[in-house]
């Protein structure tokens, strides 16, 4: 057999997926696992496949037999085990070599390898899409040199999903860590997402009474329209599973107790150093953090009373307020991604990376494609302003408003789709109440402010009141 | 005369208001600015504090102006200013030699400055109270080894404000960066106040179409009650306040944008590291970060409609919201504080943070009495959930309710009072919506579910289904 076209370290679940997903596509591959039974048991169950692949039982071997220069994805764990794999590569690898980290980096991480002057070319790649994206189509966010993103982008673009039109969600982001960078923002808006749709589930579930196969219906309809995305397909799904155990529907039997691997929070830092409100992806990290007290939920719950109570609302009007809830909380994401473009020069093409998100990846959305078009429009302009979702959330947003109106009276916990419409009437209030903390601040720090009339006395005589 | 009891580097706004405050107390100061002139016009302007003050024109002559061992308080910019300043004094200082940071430090740098092996003793120390407090008595935040906090608490206690019951507002909190730490938190819960309180005067404005005069009224009034604190109090102030160019009230005349230095966002993002759900702290960032973007308010209004709208609501509605808006608020603070003991391994005093915040500091109240007593009974124990704050709460909730309701279906923009409100309801909910997130995170990632009735179980059926 001759050389392969790439090698691919690390044969865990999600290196496995990739690794058949490339044999599969015609790309002959190399593959290499600390552990060499894992490797050995990967090629044994590889199937048809198996021909296309290259099992390896030393680094040196894996090297040997790719086709120079080489191209080696890294799928191990991310932090230190990167850095050590990197390092146990240095001396085996030419310049001309090229290391792919796909796995779930940290962005600076990323950027810091870049800069660290590594004895062979480097790309940081986020891979979306779970096991199943993984091996049938994951979306790929590259970020690096576009020369060594060119170098793979047959390999690249042939793994990745395809959306409706045909073209490949695969590309390159930007430089260094961009690629990283906007898969942490779409693990972001993945939780807030997830976490918007739990809170409509909530207002059904408790404030209206249905069981977990009527929610499954109004689930699988919505998926019919505007809402038509992954995670409403999947909402349906798994509010139709039943427990084997108790017969019961199984989500009645999932403690309501979330964990997060911590890209919610990356997140939440990263806006924070820009400067960029993303309030629905906030909260839905906060929700996460607060329903993991379970002892304190029980202790809050013995003191203050049941909650929450029956809340009437139309399943219409509940699709409305996601619909406004999603648009806003990906307006965030997007203004999010921008500043960080300018802040770090990366020069990153938003209706691009709406194209990526399309398909593969778990915020996959019909919705997607609009906002590709909507951005392409005019990338500089938040979301909300464009025509097309300004129009969807002059429709919706009435909606939004009547659910976290009479979900907070009725004290149904909507964190995420309160913070989404309260974030909204801030950005749509040209005479806002900041004036006060400007006086405020001025007041007892001598901070100074701006006046509406342009006047340059940015301090109040606060003297005479002191 | 004799040698100085401490030395002041810096003669900035603050450094002269606490070195004349150190002054008055009865302690000699030897003081040193970079500039030459500041410190011959600050010794110049002393007046009757002259005979305390000892101006020294160089490092060296500092030094020797100050009784050994010595103690050298840095008032200089954060950051780079500071390692700076230590780097100098090295060569000039003995190892028993005592500096303290009184800057607004980063408490990662004291961390790191204490870690580093400096060449003489060093604490990290929290200023709050603007100048004025500076000059007659601000809250005094400690952080470093209890020995060399002993070394300067005289000077320290005497300089700081006191509590209605003459307890002065200064204590070491705990080991290292601990002072700067609570330092931080207390400026992330000023934020969170003050977007309260412009929450509620943005209604009492727009939704009930109250005067600067009114409202000034208004805050006066409550500041004879639960709210009785220095925000409130300075509220009642600046409303009241004319501008001298047009007649009109000042806060009308001011822009609605406002500035932050930082520690807010550096609450929110320790936060995130402490998996500590601040919500309230988050939103007030998130607002004063919107309030920037005044082109997209504009256009946002210009596009969307004018907002806010009528919402009728009575004063002591108003009241009662914040009175449980800021309880919640502070029990956040409150965690998080907590959340960082344990992490750091600080063994924070909780009810004696309450105690220092008293007095002096911008976020002083009679409620921090409260506050002190109900964590002095049970640390450990949410804030919401100590007998006095959870009657409070629970009479004041409704209220809250009914303004964030109102409020939202108004088209008012309250993302502080909302998150405060959602994150109780999350925080009363023994049976969340998280179960729908495990499901989902388990359907496309395996990454498990714990069950309600503690079967080892933690995958769905999802193969039948996918």
């Amino acid at each position: 057999m001759a050389q392969a076209r790439i090698g691919l370290i690390g044969l865990g679940t999600m290196g496995a997926a990739l690794a058949l997903n490339i044999a599969e596509k015609g790309f002959p591959i190399a593959v290499w696992n600390r552990t060499t039974e894992v490797t050995r048991a990967f090629a044994a169950g590889a199937g048809d496949l198996a021909p296309a692949i290259v099992p390896t039982e030393s680094l040196a071997d894996l090297v040997a037999a790719i086709a120079p220069p080489r191209a080696i994805i890294l799928m191990v764990p991310a932090g230190k085990p990167v850095d050590d794999q990197l390092a146990a590569l240095a001396p085996l690898l030419d310049a001309d070599d090229l290391v792919i980290d796909a796995g779930n980096a940290d962005f600076h991480d990323t950027n810091r390898r870049n800069a660290a002057g590594l004895p062979f070319r480097f790309l940081g790649m986020g891979v979306s899409g779970g096991e199943e994206g993984a091996r049938h189509g994951p979306a790929i966010m590259g970020g690096g040199d576009a020369a060594d993103w060119a170098r793979v982008a047959d390999v690249m673009t042939a793994i990745a999903a395809r959306a409706e039109d045909g073209t490949p969600c695969a590309a390159r982001m930007g430089d260094a860590g961009a690629g990283h960078f906007v898969k942490m923002v779409h693990n972001g808006i993945e939780y807030a997402d997830m976490q918007m749709i739990a809170e409509i589930y909530g207002l059904l579930r408790d404030g209206m009474g249905r069981n977990a196969a009527a929610i499954s219906d109004i689930f699988a309809r919505w998926n019919t329209g505007v809402l038509q995305s992954y995670l409403i397909e999947i909402s349906a799904k798994v509010t139709a599973a039943t427990d084997p155990h108790t017969g019961k529907p199984l989500v009645d039997v999932i403690l309501d107790r979330a964990g997060q691997k911590g890209t919610g929070r990356w997140t939440a830092i990263e806006a924070q150093h820009l400067s960029a409100p993303i309030p629905v992806i906030e909260a839905a990290v906060m929700a996460r953090n607060v329903s993991a007290r379970l002892d304190e939920r029980l202790a809050g719950q013995a003191r203050f009373g049941a909650a929450p109570q029956a809340c009437p609302l139309s399943p219409e009007v509940l699709e409305q307020a996601l619909i406004a809830g999603k648009i806003l909380c990906y307006a965030q994401g997007f203004a999010m991604i921008s500043a960080a473009s300018d802040r770090f020069g990366w020069t990153l093409d938003l209706p691009g990376i709406a194209r990526v998100w399309r398909a593969g990846c778990i915020i996959r959305s019909a919705m997607l494609n609009d906002m590709a078009a909507a951005l392409a429009q005019d990338p500089s302009r938040n979301l909300i302003m464009a025509p097309f979702f300004a129009g969807l959330i002059e429709s919706a947003i009435p909606c939004l408003r009547q659910v976290v109106s009479q979900g907070a009276e009725a004290g149904h916990a909507l964190p995420a789709l309160a913070s989404g419409l309260m974030w909204f009437d801030l950005m749509r209030t040209a005479r806002g109440t900041a004036n006060l903390i400007q006086a405020q601040r001025d007041f007892f720090g001598a901070h100074g402010f701006q006046r509406i009339d342009g006047l340059d006395e940015p301090h109040g005589p606060w003297g005479k009141l002191a």
